[in-house]
């Protein structure tokens, strides 16, 4: 924290309403992948005061998608803009409730999935919402998890690699499908229609801010660091985004585009705008609160979850994200592999790190509701099952990867791999060990930052199967050797980004403070089991194996023993 | 055929009713692995008069199994007496309705699973049927599937390549855990009060014969070659069975054992002996007709299904057992890899080479019922769903190993891979990639075979998954690139007992006489489609990749873009 404190000093805080009131409240509003959700807080403690969730209602669960390819998924702008309003309208309502008034609210945070870019036009309106274009997949958001644009970003990587080492070398040496420029390059590629209609790009997590406060020209737009950073190649470094003559080698009209884009991207220090007053009156909100600049979800996650050097915050849900942060006035090596190391992107004076799984309660869903056409009674079901299960026990290995793999090999083309199947391997069986693969998964990633420095002396785990997994938990406690706390708040996304509106309001003088005293741990802990940890041990040699064989890190491996190794553990438990 | 007629001068087939009777019949026993077939034909033609099938009434379907162990399977033989007397009357009965008269029937055939081999008394007692060893598991048949001697059998093979590599030479250098050695060491070892209370020891498809018979002393029981050549270590070229300086070396037990086993076994030119009068009274048939030498069943269904050379006939149900022969005037190498090569074990004459997948069947009854939870009606669903897939859509590539691999690595302790998952992968995909995986199994051990000199020019597939399931067809007709034809009884193992008791009982001069007339195919003929198999060629090449790498042939393979392969196989269909 006091690396914190001594760096700080650069940056302005404006007060704003702050001490003053007796009691302050601020509100965060979290875009999920299938919903919006908005949560009151009291300032003081971090208290939930209201919360609305609404669903998009557009596509299948909010993702517009297209049966032919299943690597595209979209979604609706005018979702994000009908569930803005509801939400909030719907958490004040129930915050009246506990005697709130509108008029404690000091300061409005936002958090998004990303990267989800959407094209605007020139006076910052949705391409989506414009009846031309509604009903074109293109002219939508194109959403984090779409992954039409492989072909983008391999290409990306290899022009990096020759013409640009530096580009990509804080992002593990690899561009991503999920990113702004691949995306944006499959759009012209694809529909040049939509690029040319386009005058820029946003980031989700930029524009609904922006809407907020009533920005109505892209390239006024304050861009957070943390979508510009993690995404888009942006760096102070390099003054910025990548430079016109690296954009004309993918394609002259990108560097034409940067243009229409910004110079420079800011932390969750500086504000993204004030409530303007059409959305004050839409939302019954005091005009001209401080807007705080928008994050990545699992960012304000992991604020809301009190991530703090030497904590690794992981937020786990249909995908993971792994956050950690180190002071800014440390050296930072890259680390091959790792999403990104964007210095201001969490907590502002300290870098952020960011890794992933592309898939984890996805795989779970997968097995129970695609393969055994089961519903949420089939997965309590199997969870027992499974937890009666000893590790080892069913001579099973899986790889993680049925969305393909984020973090460290940051391919998207590698695929699932089961093993180790008999004629009696039951649908239990294969849950646990699909379990048991996203937990080596998280393994590999917590080796990688501990090898090149980043400190990992407490996993705190927030989202969905974090709290109603207990046996996830536990695995992951025995596989990766640490106590696995989890966050306070189910809603830490949403909390995160009211934590950073209270700072940007001035309740609070810095982020550490702020997290103090609103955000918190339950008292559940998952302490490693040892011997279940000793069984593990033996059966992540074999998953570091076929991760290595199968994702290409291992040109020679030597897989001939794999199978009787299994069978050897099982053996070895009786 | 010319080389078979060439080499029949020395077997004396003696005549018996013959050519006298208007109408001959004879009788094929089929002893499955959970139910035994009685089978009565019209010796002129092949056609069915009457057929009976009794279940097993003991254990799980028949099968005594070990909740603790799931390598172990064993039978109680009171079972196979019991259903030998129900199947036998319950036949008659039915042909007589179609004017049939037991006074016609020239013959029995027996055939049975193997290595099924059983302790006996001195009285050729079977010890499972005493009440002092009835309830003991180690004292009843040990079922073909049983699997607890595994490192019995790896030990022998050890054993052998030290000290008479020409013992193992025939059966690919790998001695089983299916066969008859490894599981009386076993029993031994495991269950030394039942070894000892054991006078000898005798395969099923030989103790059947002699129970019809009435031999009472194991000593005089005529033993096949089939069974002795396969599973017992059994040739001529070293005088019978292993000889006790190497048994010895096992155990001295086991080489005093062979004092109370048997000197020399038989083709299928001699009989087993004549219906004995107290089971041509309990079976109401005529006294003293020749008895034909017992056969494995897949053997007879060989014969039943026209087994010739250039023809290999596979036997798919649960598992598959493929069946080729090459005249006894030719060199037979050594096959690596390959269960057996045998002199006389299936047709007189000629060499038997058998081969064999550990699961077929099993694999996607396993899927359907175990993992799905599916019943018959699923089996169809998934059948139908999965045909409507291409080749190489659903990205996914599956070893056929649940089982362990039976051939060409002959290596139970090997498990099943499921390769290429993503998060929409459907049961339907898995289900058709399992049927793959089984096919390009099939095909291994086709290319096996020619490699070394095993002429086949046709495929003729029987059993239950062969007629059931027309999807398999075209698949390992596209992945083997050969015709499929189907066997033309559905009941090809008892019919080829029946065949041999007809050329036993002299109406036929020689099995190829006696196949010609009363064996045939089906006129569904499955011919490859030359755009799948393209695809499968392709799809094969990385299953041989797999393959190799996990089952230790390869111990430097290259996986690294085996995920991407299956993509672009996919990609390519469009």
């Amino acid at each position: 924290m006091s690396h914190y404190c001594n760096v700080t000093g650069r940056f302005s805080i404006e007060k704003f309403r702050g001490t003053l009131n007796p009691m302050n409240s601020s509100l965060g509003i979290d875009y999920g992948t299938n919903s919006v959700r908005a949560l009151i807080v009291d300032c003081a403690d971090g208290r939930e005061l209201g919360s609305c969730i609404v669903d998009y209602p557009s596509g299948h669960q909010g993702v517009l998608l297209d049966p032919r390819n299943h690597h595209l998924a979209r979604q609706n702008p005018a979702d994000y803009i009908l569930g803005l309003e509801k939400a909030v309208q719907g958490a004040v309502r129930q915050a009246k409730e506990k005697g709130f008034s509108p008029d404690t609210l000091v300061g409005i945070g936002v958090d998004t999935t990303g990267s989800s870019p959407l094209p605007v036009d020139e006076k910052n309106g949705a391409l989506g919402m414009v009846p031309r274009w509604s009903e074109h997949l293109a002219a939508q958001c194109w959403l984090w998890k779409d992954h039409t644009s492989h072909e983008e970003a391999a290409a990306i990587t290899r022009l990096a690699a020759l013409h640009r080492p530096q580009y990509v070398a804080k992002c593990g040496n690899t561009y991503s499908s999920e990113w702004f420029w691949a995306k944006i390059w499959r759009c012209l590629k694809v529909a040049p229609e939509v690029f040319e209609a386009a005058y820029s790009w946003v980031e989700l997590a930029d524009w609904v801010p922006a809407v907020l406060a009533g920005v109505r020209d892209p390239r006024q737009i304050k861009r957070g660091v943390c979508m510009a950073g993690h995404k888009a190649l942006y760096s102070e470094e390099w003054s910025g985004l990548p430079d016109k003559e690296f954009l004309a080698l993918l394609d002259a009209r990108l560097a034409d585009l940067r243009d229409r884009l910004y110079e420079k991207a800011y932390d969750a220090m500086t504000p993204a705008g004030r409530l303007c007053p059409e959305w004050a009156a839409r939302l019954g909100l005091p005009e001209g609160i401080p807007i705080a600049i928008g994050e990545m979800d699992v960012h304000y996650g992991a604020i809301g979850s009190g991530v703090t050097e030497g904590t690794l915050v992981k937020v786990i849900g249909t995908s993971t994200c792994d956050c950690g942060v180190v002071s800014a006035e440390r050296e930072v090596a890259d680390i091959p592999g790792i999403c990104g190391i964007v210095k201001g992107a969490i907590l502002p004076g300290y870098y952020g790190v960011e890794a992933g799984q592309s898939a984890v309660g996805d795989i779970f869903k997968w097995w129970v509701e695609v393969v055994c056409q089961g519903d949420a009674q089939l997965h309590q079901q199997l969870s027992e099952e499974a937890a009666a299960l000893r590790p080892g026990q069913s001579g099973l290995i899986a790889l993680d990867w049925n969305n393909g793999n984020r973090t460290i090999l940051v391919d998207p083309m590698l695929t699932g791999l089961l093993l180790g199947q008999t004629l009696y391997t039951t649908r239990a069986e294969i849950y646990r060990a699909l379990i048991e693969a996203t937990a080596y998964g998280a393994r590999a990633i917590i080796e990688r930052l501990k090898e090149y420095g980043v400190p990992v002396e407490r996993v705190v785990c927030a989202g969905g199967i974090a709290e109603k997994n207990a046996l996830a938990m536990q695995i992951y406690a025995d596989v990766t050797g640490c106590a696995i706390h989890l966050a306070g708040s189910s809603q830490a996304c949403a909390l995160g980004a009211a934590v950073s509106a209270a700072v940007q309001a001035g309740v609070y003088e810095d982020f550490p403070a702020a997290q103090a005293a609103m955000t918190s741990l339950k008292d559940t802990v998952y302490q490693p089991i040892p011997g279940q940890q000793a069984t593990y041990n033996k059966l992540y040699a074999i998953y570091r194996k076929l991760h290595d064989a199968f994702g290409g890190v291992a040109k020679d491996a030597d897989l001939s023993g794999v199978m009787k190794q299994l069978i050897e553990i099982k053996n070895q438990l009786s």
